[in-house]
């Protein structure tokens, strides 16, 4: 029996239950399984142990079949993102097309009148016109606003002229736009009359349907080599006034008319709805790789030895206080985070049902919560996937490791649809808006932000005493002394004379940035604290509120000022919180594996040697090097000669 | 004029004075500054732009000829390693033999007989015999004292049996082992008449030196892809009882008699010189590797302009506090890493004059500072990177950046030669050594740790009121509450009747671990403090002064609680550390450009379209993407149309 059997075998935990929370329900969960499971019998689906040896060309071409794979697994339901967990999580690495289906399928379905879905969704689904998202240009990303591309209405043709007016305003960036799309979902300002009418999406065909050349008037190709994203043929492209027929601009919240009139209807927000489904996508999906990083760094601890133990035997890494302390925050935080995006994503969905029937109320704070879960979710996935790759010491450095690729795949994630610190503004925002609302019109604060309408009764709590009981006042506690504090210094900023833009921008961007982020591991606590609720499984419910309060503690210390500079806690509390901490490490240990086995993912789709069910870490790393590692098959002795022959002659 | 210029033009630094203070003195700056320039102008020393397009086969092939462009630039100097300042900074990635002729060649030196340096010196640095430095193995990297490869004397032959016992024992990861080398330096446990005398080093010939196959008995090859060091051969070696002669044991502290008598002198960490050499190389050379991210995040946020102030015109992205608060303090901490390394320096090259004399006294203090240090500089060059390419939005991504070559090629820095938690654990050992020897022989503390002479006297410092002359105090202060708080904690564990190892291992890493890094940041501050007195140039003074205060600030702000926990300082001194923080941003701003030019990179080395001596990076940018991208030279034409045909079929 290996150890991780001895580890498993000990475990109190119900697996099932586990996974029905992480998936949205056993049946889900189930299903998931199953595909993971199945992935393993499909050759075209796995990552080749060589493929990081390969050149981007070779890389790229090796993914078409594994992306038609995924699709015929998924029933072609490529417009359900649902489907999208199952491959997301065992490719690791962005599929073909993948940008494009998650975008601009939602953007055209959102967006588009009943006449235009009609006219595109099928073409666009079946492959036919592959479009890209054009939105991002070389000199303005998350300031939308400012992009520069034109699309000029000309009366006279009843059409658009598309134009790239400097090379700042060159789309640069979209996915699956420097190879495959033949069409682009353009983002640019429309121009009627001489009047700009803000940033509108229209459908452009860039390349010949049959002999994928560039149509006149584009220029377009790959942006080259990234620190990953291998396969994804980001992509640019210029536009010397290229004309499109009116029907092109996307029109269910705009429309003009033949004559140049326009209207205008919804909030202008919608524009990015595509965005926000991506965002969910980013929240839904995306985190369920910290997963990866955490099954793997949690199976080679324990089966890596390091070092001997007081009774002289080597000790399983994993004992470790500074290795525990590496990891089980982190798989507290995974769930916190994978727990709290599924309440998330029910509420875009509920936001967007709305939004078809015209009703736009929940749209701020849907928009809200989703920039700083993104932002918060996306950062987490990267520096879990940091954290493991160091504590499996130099084997993490390998891609045979599986962790490398993890961070380089998810890294553009912290930039992408939003820069994450531009998000956190944004939600830093809303805060200080609601801050006024809390003392004007307290009955419209929505639920998901409801500690606004307790600020007096938070502001005055203290803690002399730690109890678990105590971390989520703790948390609501330090959220308001910082959002108020903020408030607080915008206002003497105002009234020392200083206009409230500049003051945003030059004097409070770090304490808006530490409020945002605060309130999201708040927001996360009581979502995962709420879903612990639902578990019947009485052993598997008390592990689970140790990982709930272990996630609580872990932020309070790691973020503990606003508490001890506003005397909400003294210093006896703080050790007390340290022991709570070191207490709850050695409370986790024994069921970490289970735990982040309740992931159900299997060995192919974690591309791993130290890592795998069944241990074994050395003779996986020392099989893979031998045998799977084609700059062993090269002969490089003419090349090793001709050097040894140079060098004499220096 | 560009805006860059107009910054350079308002500087009111001495560039010169503070490039002295970086390299060493004026003169080695010059030397550098040329070194770096004349790459400029050879075309073998590039990297191509498209060169994370190619295959690992053609990535490595292309090295050949910079590495010995570079050994010629350098006049052939390999073993001064000194000279490895200008092609580090300039390749960025790692070079050809560059492992073993940074390690084996000071092994021998250090460890070798007169008679051993004479037989082996010359073929080394000629790469006739070159020798790979084979210690790691796939079961145990840190934990030295643990390999299991065995070295067992044949009394009959007066030979070595080297043995590779299992497969946790094979050797792996030595850089330019996999594809390169054709001798190894081996660490193994030396067997004697069954008796085990530890870990010792032996010259193996691994390949035939004409044919370059591996000779009888030997496995070897390339290990496999790496998130970074494409060009680096990491390899594994085994060896099935492979017989050498008993001359080939590195034999100047320990040697054995036909007979098989052991005899050895000196301290043990002797053996592990050449680590410490590394270590050395990994302090001085490579931190300056994050003034290259610098250079380009810098550079690069003068030009990008996004969101308009509050006159309605585009800001340049290092108006925003939130951009300054990413890369200011980064700045401030690369002075702070650099010139303490360069005092370090010297104390190591102090320390290996006196035990080549025999005088092992400054071993502990030596290693001790080497441990901590290298944890310390080489978290921040990838934690630097990390940011810096956050800081250049989605750009940061792309290689073209040239950022993510920074974080990949120095990742593995964090692991290697001495994983950094052991490093600081080690470190941290040390320390409360020094807590006891304060006691009772504080004769005996070494300079670097002086502030252990004046234990009560800084227990009882507290600041009520800041101001920048009590940074060091309050540093200082720290430092001491963090180490006596440790070995408090430890005192109790081992009275409630734990085991000091238990107590060591399962209580107290992380106490251990932030003590240490404390200790460093101090250490930083005070040997850039002490190097600030140099400066003759009054203006140039008033900027290092205040960008070192910018440190001392960032590290308090960081890491302010032994300070709040033992009421060293009050709410009050809090935000007026904060305020002075902010005020800190704000002088340093004008001249973070020229201060990070005194580092006189140059184009070519930075490998990058956005952070280029004339800005413009749009332009840049583009015109890679369209002039150097090989992927856009390939019809993939066939490719698009085999998926849209593949894709009505599912």
């Amino acid at each position: 029996m290996t150890s991780l059997e001895q580890v498993r075998q000990l475990s109190k935990i119900d697996q099932i239950q586990i996974a029905g929370l992480i998936f949205g329900s056993e049946q889900r969960a189930k299903e998931v399984k199953q595909f993971l499971a199945d992935c393993e019998k499909i050759p075209e689906v796995q990552t080749n142990a060589d493929f990081y040896n390969w050149s981007r060309k070779k890389q790229f071409l090796s993914k078409d079949k594994q992306g038609f794979s995924f699709m015929k697994m998924i029933n072609n339901q490529v417009d359900d993102m649902e489907q999208y967990t199952g491959p997301m999580i065992y490719s690791a690495t962005t599929n073909h097309y993948g940008v494009y289906l998650a975008m601009v399928v939602p953007a055209l379905k959102i967006l588009g009148t009943q006449e235009q879905i009609n006219a595109w969704l099928d073409d666009l689904i079946q492959i036919r016109k592959a479009a890209c998202y054009a939105q991002t240009e070389l000199g303005h990303g998350s300031d939308i606003q400012s992009l520069q591309t034109t699309a000029t209405y000309d009366k006279g043709t009843q059409e658009f002229v598309i134009n790239t007016p400097t090379i700042q305003a060159a789309k640069f960036w979209p996915g699956d736009l420097g190879i495959l799309a033949n069409w682009a979902l353009v983002f640019a300002q429309l121009i009627v009359d001489g009047t700009n009418y803000g940033v509108q999406s229209f459908m452009v065909q860039i390349r010949d349907e049959q002999t994928h050349k560039p149509l006149k008037g584009i220029e377009v190709g790959d942006i080259g080599p990234k620190m990953g994203y291998q396969v994804k043929d980001n992509g640019f492209l210029k536009f010397d006034n290229v004309r499109i027929p009116k029907f092109n601009m996307l029109a269910k919240y705009i429309s003009i008319s033949p004559q140049g009139k326009v209207m205008k209807e919804g909030d202008p927000k919608i524009s990015y709805a595509s965005m926000m489904m991506m965002r969910k996508l980013l929240n839904t999906v995306y985190p369920k790789a910290a997963a990866i990083s955490l099954t793997i760094a949690l199976r080679y601890s324990y089966t890596r030895q390091q070092f001997t133990n007081d009774k002289g035997v080597e000790n399983s890494v994993i004992e470790y206080q500074t290795q525990q302390h590496k990891l089980l925050p982190l798989l507290a935080n995974l769930f916190a985070v994978v727990l709290s995006g599924n309440v998330t994503s029910k509420f875009v969905d509920l936001n967007f049902t709305e939004v078809q029937k015209g009703n736009f109320s929940h749209m701020n704070a849907c928009h809200s919560l989703l920039c700083g879960t993104k932002a918060n979710y996306t950062h987490f996935v990267v520096n879990c996937a940091e954290w493991c790759r160091l504590s499996c010491g130099g084997h993490g450095y390998a891609h045979y490791s599986g962790l490398p690729s993890i961070y380089q795949e998810h890294s553009p994630n912290v930039t992408l649809e939003g820069e994450n610190q531009i998000m956190f503004l944004q939600l830093a925002r809303y805060l200080l808006k609601l801050l006024k609302t809390s003392q004007k019109n307290p009955e419209k604060i929505p639920e998901q932000f409801s500690l606004f309408k307790r600020i007096n009764e938070i502001l005055s709590f203290k803690c002399d005493q730690f109890q678990t009981s105590n971390i989520l006042s703790l948390l609501e506690s330090s959220v308001i002394h910082l959002i108020t504090q903020t408030g607080m210094k915008m206002m003497q900023e105002i009234q020392g004379g200083m206009n409230p833009k500049a003051a945003w921008d030059y004097k409070l961007g770090t304490s808006l940035w530490e409020s945002a982020n605060y309130f999201i591991e708040y927001y996360k606590f009581v979502c995962f604290q709420n879903t612990i609720l639902l578990v019947t499984h009485k052993q598997t419910q008390v592990v689970l509120t140790n990982l709930l309060n272990l996630f609580g503690v872990t932020i309070l210390l790691q973020n503990p000022l606003a508490l001890l500079e506003n005397d909400v806690i003294t210093q006896q509390t703080m050790k007390q919180l340290r022991d709570e901490y070191e207490n709850l490490l050695n409370l986790i240990k024994p069921e970490a594996l289970s735990l982040v086995e309740s992931f159900c993912l299997a060995d192919g789709g974690l591309r791993t040697t130290i890592g795998r069910a069944d241990g074994k870490p050395y003779e996986y790393t020392y099989d893979w090097a031998v045998n799977e590692n084609s700059l062993n098959k090269i002969d490089f002795s003419n090349t090793v000669n001709q050097l040894k022959n140079c060098r004499p002659k220096l």
